[in-house]
């Protein structure tokens, strides 16, 4: 089996990370590439400097890059494209036809727009039905923003105990913020309090769309209440949350962590490729999840939670880490298309 | 004036500070260096590697040092002492007549013993005649941790709205944890959500003490309720605090910012030298305070603050910053001896 | 006594440098500020994200940007303009009567512009009169590249003992490449063994006429063969050179280290006010000099040097660091201009 | 086939990494390790705190350490000890008849031991046989020091031209210096000019012995002169060496580059598990070799070069870069040990 699929937004930082998660995958093979005018035209490899560790695939480098223009490109297409352009561009996309699993915020809150992580709200799928209305031939699926996909896991398996109020601080590596993003003068041996966008807005409003239950063909959103301050620190890649939680139900320390390692999604019923056999791991170790030893947990797909314990204002607190440019980017919105192709939505 | 000062623990990372803080103080003149057994008899310039870009004084570099033993020394001595010989070695010098101000933690809980920030709390000196029935002819007076001092002097205005509770992580620098300290290994592009020694719940406990009120002789804690996260990242200097309050009154921002900008104390009143004139000085730019930008401050004494915005679950949250080991450390002592000597406690 | 200057290139890392050095400065006033289109009419504080430790002066923060080109400029203009724009606006600037005291590459290896390191070369201020014939009423006046100023004030006192060849490794700072500069993705906990805009060769040729002896109105370049490898490494400021050389005579290695250590200029005669009194110390420690500890001496314009030892291939190997934006730009640039003031030649 | 083996330092840096490295090893399998008496007694994981991204396997993990003492050892014996007990501890194991392929520097530059790359002077295990004469009933074999293997292994294949001079700065990372080793206060964003143990003696030393020719029973070491220059970085792994070389021959740029890529030794020829097709790769982008992007090539087992190019002072120079715990250390003690049993010499 081979699905061909394109990617939109080629020569970008998560554009570059879908390239090297899709080199060996089972069911799709790129085949087309998508950027902007000035790259449009050149060989890959021209149109963009590799950055990652990852050896570039050499049929890739080899590929031209098209215009992010809707017509020769595969059915499916990744989009990894910014938010100055994506809303444009993806509407094109759906429009003409195409599946788009995108990765850009453009269309995440949007009430027919699917806002997917495969183990936690697989059933969002099912507003899929109503972008008809739209006029469009195809479709939108979006992952969340980056850090939420880390926060959303974490706390997917809380729901069962009445998750009512949450604060959290994060700590975001710099591969977040795209290429060139921070500059090095910025963040080295420095921390910065603050990332655009209204990255804190998303924690607070995407949260509770992916924890929301499907009533009447709609997302009903969670009515989790969450303070989010976000923070961007020297690391490369790894976003670490550390956060608090008030439950309604007061489980002991025990039920929330098997809550946690035996936390399993419709990605895992489905054995789907990219889907890691345990989604969440703690780790008993005090001093962690720690960015340098467990973000490449599950190749990037698991997210690894430690340090449970009380919280003397509200319930429990905890750390989660996960892969921002994997677990959090372009590792789900790949999670998200192999959902989608099992239950034949492609 | 010329007050003879000794310094114990004078080949640690808080001794080299102590040094070099008061390489050119107005009052204090370093005459005495207390260390290790390993480190006496020796210079000072062969008994410790200088890690400090200030210049390390000839005059000190030239200076024997002296076992950790009460004798020779001055009366007043700053401890930068480990806190596994700290509890020893300072209670042998406050009953040989010393006045220890000191930067370890074994006293700071202590109900006769100040743990003091000349700012917040410069009346809980009157804690010092309790220790005569130690038996003890000097005294000893401490400074709160590194992080709590920052933290400490964040909420000290907002005690007039009434504290209630305080939620928040922290992103501490690695100088906090003394030489060698962190392994490089451990933190270079890493964060590590952990920190020894009961860090958190110094914070939880050592903040109540210091915005106490004295009553009766003795320390009424804050009943302020805090729940602490500590992270440790790669930075050299520069505890930074994500933090968030509930208040019972429910001031405009705006009343908030003026509080810090307007807090003075009595190292203010007093114009005591190692006192900024501005404790607390509030930044308007979005992605403030930084590390490398702002933690040299008014010499390391200043604590900046920032992003003052409202919390969805508690009332406000906010980011405050100081030198851990000059406003968190070194300098808080000395401010602290700088206090005692005004007041005539020396 | 106070003379206006101006400052080209404003907004940019050395533009703000400048702003900084010149603070407090005894002599020089910053009255003008000139910048690119896009932030001419703002207050410079809206027109550039000040990035310095150092605090913008009010003064200057409120100052409004001028487009870059002569007029209302002061006499005395500092150019860290970017070489892409430089010499079509220093020429501009020279011809219209200003003496622009220049930190680009443009016109460094013109024949008639001095290249100049006070300490090093003051006399090369004699092919200012061949710039008449170019028609300006005004002059340039260059300092070298970042890492030659440290590199050539290295070697300037070997002279005497007959320098031959050299090969060096540099470990290039990051605020050698401006701002945002390098991407903080490239960068942390990583080398870059390159550095663009033919840096290497800017060393191989910049550092001959530096050391080149004034003749019959012209610079005779030094005969040393240079042979330069350069890295960028992730440090803030200090570039370290890491170099060899081969002499005609043979002197011992205390003699270098005299030399070194003895060695003064015409900065030093004059009691230059940016000028430190010994413009190279030698750091006997077996492990300096390190950007991190060393870098501000002399108020970043002290070049420091270290491990001088045989050499089994050319004759003796050191090491030797400077602050690449003070020594080695904004504040080498500024000794220049008090140099020509002391000179009579502004 | 199931060889069995022992680690002597299991706890330390290169012993996690030999754990790390054999935990698949197609002929090797870890049954017994060995450690310091603090160590001994308890199971693995009790005796470390592991510190690879690599996860622990569960097996190692569960293994009892033994006392560093022969007897219950198998008789292939990996060691990382460091070298203040290496010397007396892996001459037991060796009179004892156990095959120690050792890691520390101790009997590197003995005569009758081999200093191994397999790529570069297999033949030198036919010094084994003169171990004969010490008594023991087993072998010592020995790999170079970190930052030669890849600096040999960059000039093995210019032997051909007639290697006469070489000058090199390297750029080391911080593993080289084992756990804790390097503190972060003295090494986040700096550079350290120094490496202790003689470091620079090292490489002006094995690598002579390394190059050299087998004659008569012994080697002859290669006539090279070298001339090295050391430097810490803040990288993680990876130590970079930019190296310039004159050569008896004038080969072209490309006659060189060829020489790289072509390069293959008997670790090729027998297809040894741990050796990758291509030990040299030269890479043509302006700035590579990265530690960041490169380092993992070959599963750390290959060696990139890149930035030929003339040097002014000798022929050419050029930058190398090789993971320093894996092709530096561990990674090539197993393929000294694989090349050992393919030779019928375990």
């Amino acid at each position: 089996m081979s699905i061909e699929v394109g990617i939109l937004g080629a020569t970008g930082q998560v554009g570059q990370q879908f390239i090297a998660l899709l080199a060996n995958h089972p069911w799709f093979k790129v085949t087309w590439l998508g950027a902007s005018e000035r790259s449009a035209g050149k060989a890959y490899r021209d149109a963009t400097a590799w950055r990652l560790p990852a050896l570039l695939p050499d049929e890739v480098a080899r590929m031209t890059v098209n215009n992010a223009a809707p017509g020769a490109a595969p059915k499916l297409v990744f989009s990894g494209l910014d938010s100055s352009v994506a809303g444009e561009i993806e509407s094109a996309f759906a429009q003409a036809g195409h599946i788009v699993v995108s990765n850009s915020r453009n269309y995440r809150m949007e009430r027919d727009v699917p806002l997917l992580i495969p183990e936690v709200n697989a059933d969002h799928l099912k507003l899929l039905p109503c972008q008809a209305s739209r006029g469009w031939k195809g479709r939108i699926v979006t992952n969340p923003n980056c850090v939420v996909v880390v926060y959303a896991m974490a706390l997917a398996p809380l729901r069962q105990f009445g998750l009512k109020t949450s604060i959290l601080t994060t700590l975001q590596a710099i591969s977040g913020a795209g290429y060139p993003g921070v500059a090095s003068w910025d963040i080295l041996a420095n921390v910065i309090p603050f990332i655009g966008g209204g990255e804190e807005q998303k924690i607070e409003t995407e949260t509770n769309k992916i924890l929301g239950q499907l009533k009447d063909g709609a997302v009903a959103n969670h009515p989790l209440t969450i303070s989010a301050a976000v923070t961007r620190v020297p690391v490369h890649n790894g976003h670490t949350a550390s956060a608090s939680v008030s439950l309604e139900q007061k489980p002991d320390a025990e039920a929330i962590v098997d809550a946690w390692n035996s936390f399993r999604g419709r990605a895992q019923e489905l054995e789907l490729p990219s889907a890691p056999p345990q989604p969440l791991v703690y780790l008993t170790e005090p001093n962690r999840p720690q960015p340098a030893l467990d973000v490449n947990r599950g190749g990037g797909m698991t997210v690894t939670i430690g340090r449970l314990r009380p919280c003397p204002v509200l319930d429990y607190k905890f750390v989660a880490l996960g892969h921002n440019t994997i677990r959090g980017a372009a590792g789900v919105a790949i999670l998200n298309a192999e959902l989608m192709h099992r239950e034949a939505l492609l």
